[in-house]
């Protein structure tokens, strides 16, 4: 179908996505100027967030976008699969647990596990996403004046032409974003009933988990083990790595992980640390999982659901078939720092490039490949970054972990809440508290968070900020600017500052009360 | 009580406080070197926010401060009667809203107004107040190492002299810190049961209201307010002003204005603008609340319950009376931006000193004149400065409204989600949306929030922005930071950023998608 001429709104490109969704006969969506024809600055491989955002600022620039997607909508995984139904299971699991907490109490009803059903939060979101989609779609061609042919799937011809939808369309230069796949354990049993990852648990789950086997120890598997184990389904995840210790995650501060990972086994998570899932067992569906636990014996644990979070593999083989790019050993598309690959005018963005396989990365790859076509010389370096992750909690980082300080500065400070200190009885401390957790300091003080400043005495420089909670995410992207840039963040300019109390981190005012001091020292 | 050489954990604070709390005869707690004897740099009169971060900066920068308060614990009003309640009872209001509007859907059970007590939320925070205290006492005297003098009531001797615990404590300097209280309508039936204010609520309510009128039409009407309603008390708010025009609220945007007062009408609360009250009727205890209408006409409100929002008038009769400081048409101790009064060595801070009473501010001041006593020249300037307020919401703003910016520059670009366009259909549009918002992002997508980015395009700078949702208080204390300093922040450099999606105020990626053109226009 030709939408050029036509300016849908959200319910009518809500309408024209569903019904692409589930009829795999539909026809492609053509959003073109000059029916195609001509030269295109780059086309774009892939609508998602790389795609979509380095066509935009292409066509910001003056240039001239082609964006091509098998789906029939723009964003890609993100709203469809990955962290927007994320986000709602973690929010919901963040309601889930201030229940069960407080079964009972307070105006909560007693827990009732029988009211939370993993199945029809999914439902919830199937019912939602194509809304968001649907805005992308209006948003890519009304505001940001972008061509697109979506719901139909690309063939690279060489690096100056795409073949889609049954025509051929020519571009000075090829961006490639095609994403990642999920990678699974080479185990037996991967193909029964009951094993999920997060791309097919929102698309195939049919059933109500009771109980859930979780395999991996990274982002993933601590977002979907807590969101399951919240809504009453015991939860059993098996790592190789102490949780969070896995190579994705840089700058995980060990205080952190054990406020986060000691949260998680408050809440009757069980974790097999150093344990690796030989085999899933079942006739037709799952029904056990066998593991080598740490110390060599083996285990079977009984479940009827399996989530698999061992990380992700680039969707590079075409572009190595055809085009001849030059792949690292994980399948990513190697490129350099201006998303250059080894093939002249061909350029690759987001998580076909590797981890990490986060969202600002790849709308910045986009951005960066739109750049260096449109001939603005643009490098973007991503080897530091602000991270996070949900438990039940928001958990935020970014710069330096202490460990990771006091190897670099002999003077490390440390300014954190609680205060480590002992006998202090810090168990009855309803601090830190703030939006969302004054429930847990007033009446569960154990579990209101935990926040850590690193920052190095002799420059007086913030090098790491460190956080579990609620509220802190938001804030991090700016700490993240200001303790990069080149003079970096002093204490003295943090604590002169002006907070907002309560103030999710208490960076600010904690600063301030040792700013005075010529000599710093811990709080 | 001499707690110099004891070093109480909390839990031992606690029990101080609360005894002190109960028994009027309690003794004063003094945690003074040799004695109190000598002169003290600087005694602060009042321990609240400003007095305890002036002394704590005044004694790192290596001074002898003393505090003196008569409550048993340092703080202030903001732990035992203000901020930290508030933010409870909204915390709770937030959590209401979102069974309210669930009801019987997905987890939530029925709603049960029954189940939600205004009395018992009050007794909660009762129960926990004090261990916030413990931890400022035990804070204070352990890790700053300021001297105080608690639980005993000040008299000011002279501009050097502080009686207080039956001895005298002589100074280089004063700062008076003394804070403000509710300030009154002079109407009939103020003394009746049933009449209170922010301090008299958590200390005397021993019943659950059925009904609430609240009057004012600032932040603490529309704080608490909120609540009520969404406890189920039906929540009446009688306002002069429309709602956050009162002169004490700055750069209120119009569009952010009406999504919030909007938001509450949708929730039940009903609005009375350009109304006064007249008289509170009742015998002994509040029945009715006598208004006169915007059209001039008088109706008369039932009601057991009785909210006063009207703002605060500064404590400082006794520093004008014994020091003659200079005192303005509030009442408020009229200081230079070193803090200094009229009288020479003595200093006025915080509440004391007038609007906006907040804890930046309060904190802040009391750093400065700590810094002036040490001899550093210091000046704070507090004309500009984030803010916020909840309703059910978390609602934060910083710079200019839209128009205000559009009287100061040419070309304002405006970045919103959800964006104005018309016949959009955006009450389908589930963005923005992030943690705390992915709910009613999926179910009830017109409640999910609103933000606006205001820009001037000739300098291509963020002149204003505006939040309404949840978990970007914190964001703004950085924002405002960057947006005020000398080179301000561009709308190039904002969507330079790395962005944590999904972030609570889309800004940075917003900002992205139009920092390629050269022209900016709206998004």
């Amino acid at each position: 179908m030709d939408i050029k001429d036509q300016h849908l709104n959200l319910a009518q490109w809500y309408d024209v996505i569903e019904t692409a969704l589930q009829d795999t006969d539909a026809e492609p969506i053509l959003n073109l100027r000059d029916d195609g024809a001509g030269v295109y600055d780059a086309i774009f491989l892939g609508g998602g967030a790389g795609g979509r955002f380095g066509a935009a600022y292409l066509r910001a620039m003056g240039g001239r976008p082609l964006i091509v997607d098998a789906w029939p909508f723009l964003g890609g995984t993100c709203p469809h699969q990955a962290c927007v139904p994320h986000h709602l299971f973690s929010d919901v699991a963040a309601e889930l647990d201030l229940w069960r907490w407080f079964s009972g109490q307070l105006f909560f009803p007693d827990w009732d596990p029988g009211r939370a059903s993993i199945l029809e939060i999914i439902r919830l979101f199937l019912r939602g996403r194509s809304s968001a989609h649907a805005f992308m779609n209006w948003q890519t061609k009304e505001q940001l004046d972008v061509e697109y042919v979506l719901n139909a799937r690309a063939r690279l011809v060489d690096a100056a032409t795409v073949e889609v939808a049954g025509r051929r369309f020519e571009a000075r230069n090829l961006v490639l974003g095609m994403g990642a796949r999920s990678r699974h354990p080479d185990i037996p049993g991967m193909e029964l009933r009951g094993v999920f990852d997060f791309a097919t648990l929102v698309e195939e789950l049919d059933y109500e988990p009771s109980r859930c086997v979780v395999i991996g120890g990274g982002k993933t598997s601590l977002e979907y083990g807590s969101f399951f184990q919240a809504t009453g389904c015991q939860t059993v995840i098996v790592s190789r790595s102490p949780l969070m210790r896995t190579p994705s995650l840089h700058h995980v501060d060990e205080d952190l992980r054990r406020y986060v990972v000691d949260g998680m086994r408050k809440r009757g998570v069980e974790i097999l640390e150093g344990a690796e899932p030989v085999a899933i067992l079942g006739s037709g569906k799952v029904e056990r999982v066998v593991v080598r636990l740490a110390g060599g014996e083996t285990a079977e644990i009984e479940t009827d659901f399996v989530f698999i979070g061992t990380g992700e593999t680039p969707n590079s083989a075409m572009a190595r078939d055809v085009l001849g790019v030059r792949v690292g050993p994980q399948g990513e598309v190697l490129v350099d720092k201006t998303m250059r690959t080894n093939v002249p005018n061909v350029f690759a963005i987001g998580d076909l490039i590797g981890a990490p396989m986060e969202m600002f990365k790849a709308r910045r790859c986009g951005v960066t490949a739109a750049k260096n076509i449109m001939g603005e010389a643009a490098e973007f370096d991503f080897s530091e970054y602000p991270d996070f992750l949900h438990t039940t909690y928001e958990v935020t980082w970014v710069g330096l972990s202490e460990q990771e300080a006091r190897e670099r500065f002999a003077d490390v400070i440390i300014i954190q809440m609680p205060p480590y200190v002992e006998d202090l009885d810090t168990e009855h401390l309803p601090l830190p508290c703030a939006d969302r957790t004054m429930l847990y300091a007033f009446a569960k003080p154990e579990l209101s968070g935990f926040q850590k400043l690193v920052i190095d005495g002799e420059s007086r420089r913030v090098v790491g900020a460190h956080h579990v909670g609620y509220g802190a995410k938001d804030a991090f992207q700016y700490l993240d600017y200001l303790i990069h840039r080149p003079e970096g963040l002093t204490i003295d300019e943090l604590g002169n500052m002006n907070e907002l109390f309560l103030n999710p981190e208490h960076f600010i005012q904690l600063s301030r009360l040792r700013a005075g001091r010529s000599e710093l020292v811990n709080l």
